[in-house]
């Protein structure tokens, strides 16, 4: 009977440990048979990364018994989960993935460096319909009781209604107990300004720490960070075919091209 | 003088010894002044990954010694030899960056697991033109003759012509001593089929190496994997901004949202 439930993956970057993982399989295993594979160490800012010049492993975890959820932690990144658990764990396409709940947000050009939305993309290159979700709080004793309803509904939404195939969803919601509601809109244009923290090590070699202060730039409205910043849980829908109209139009008018 | 010159970062992630880069120097080297700061080990798969849990080293390079080109080598990922380049060794942004030459193709969906690409987004994030050379040849020994006058006919009409904000170009060279030309095209939909190959370590414990195979889904014609196919250099101009027109307009459509 449980054979006919959705199939749902759960994995995320922050470890099978976090609470943030915790909390979503909370609000999504009414849903159907949930599976977590998670990495069994933290992997914030791994991006899409895979590994295939070294193993991986991958053990049984006891992580969800209380909630009798089947776990593996698996010592690789968050998409290579995300491959592992298809070819070797659920030895199918999972339904339905979800990544996260990351501690720390995942909007606007921090999704390029996300290995929670990586995992959530990995899903949807594979045609799995996928949601990741982030809390902007990097804290791991971040309260995540505002999240709960939303990433709920998002998640049925998802069950009921799916995705266009290779789109995928980003949502980001505020720090805080209090949320106003949810904002579909756009990736805002920001950036990191990095400041490296130049050091001397105990052998007197020059070292460096990346530390950097996150910078929008977009003054046009209607992008994730202006409704994060409104107290909104934004839902950016999102594709991985990079190509771009613009630039196309772009090399095609400006550039020169030899007759060939 | 000299400082009126276009100052061009290159990188890439085979690291700093591969021949792919000292091809890549070669060939734009004369467009300005060339400053490399490169892996210092293999970086490949690493995708957009930014190192902040450790720390960097940096070690300034002989590898171009010959060429009079100054050289750094850093222990982290592509991403953060720019980030570093940037604000430790340049002191300013560069003007243009260029990325690779990759051994092995970054056509379609390996883009986005792809070191060499994220480099050349990552200094796009800054605003700096840049493009990223892949040649379909895995071999360290590899061919580059054939890639030779392509990188320099592109890289030429990148510091003649630059390009739209926010966009770069993801270029593919076909493997092979004969290349018929460019097209500018789009990203093939395709993916990996994965195969883990299972085995166990001389501890009796199951470890999994991953290996696969690259399918192309994508029949309606014109994209890079198509033009490679058929002997060209595959010019695709790509964006950052992954918000998803089509996703959008499906779940404004088809998904329930309360009033809020």
């Amino acid at each position: 009977m449980e054979d006919n439930l959705p199939l749902i993956l759960i994995t995320n970057d922050d470890g099978i440990t976090s609470p943030g993982i915790r909390t979503l399989v909370e609000c999504v295993m009414h849903l159907g048979r949930v599976v977590v594979v998670a990495p069994d160490s933290p992997q914030s800012g791994m991006s899409h990364a895979v590994t295939f010049t070294k193993p991986l492993w991958l053990k049984t975890s006891d992580e969800f018994k209380d909630l009798n959820i089947e776990a593996y932690a698996c010592s690789g990144t968050p998409a290579d989960c995300v491959k592992l658990a298809k070819d070797q764990i659920l030895h199918r396409t999972p339904d339905f993935c979800f990544s996260g709940i990351n501690h720390g947000s995942n909007a606007s050009v921090n999704i390029l460096y996300s290995g929670t939305m990586s995992a959530a993309t990995e899903a949807a290159i594979e045609g799995i319909p996928s949601i990741g979700f982030s809390l902007c709080d990097h804290s791991w004793e971040a309260d995540f009781s505002a999240s709960r309803p939303i990433i709920t509904h998002l998640a049925e939404n998802l069950v009921e209604h799916s995705l266009p195939e290779y789109t995928l969803l980003n949502v980001n919601i505020p720090k805080g107990t209090e949320v106003k509601g949810m904002k579909v809109c756009r990736q805002a244009r920001a950036k990191w300004v990095e400041r490296y923290d130049k050091r001397t090590d105990p052998y007197g070699r020059t070292y460096f720490w990346l530390t950097g202060e996150f910078v929008n730039l977009d003054s046009d409205g209607g992008t994730d960070e202006d409704y994060l910043a409104e107290g909104y849980a934004s839902v950016v829908p999102v594709q991985f075919d990079l190509t771009s109209k613009e630039g196309t139009d772009f090399i095609n008018k400006h550039w020169l091209w030899n007759e060939e």
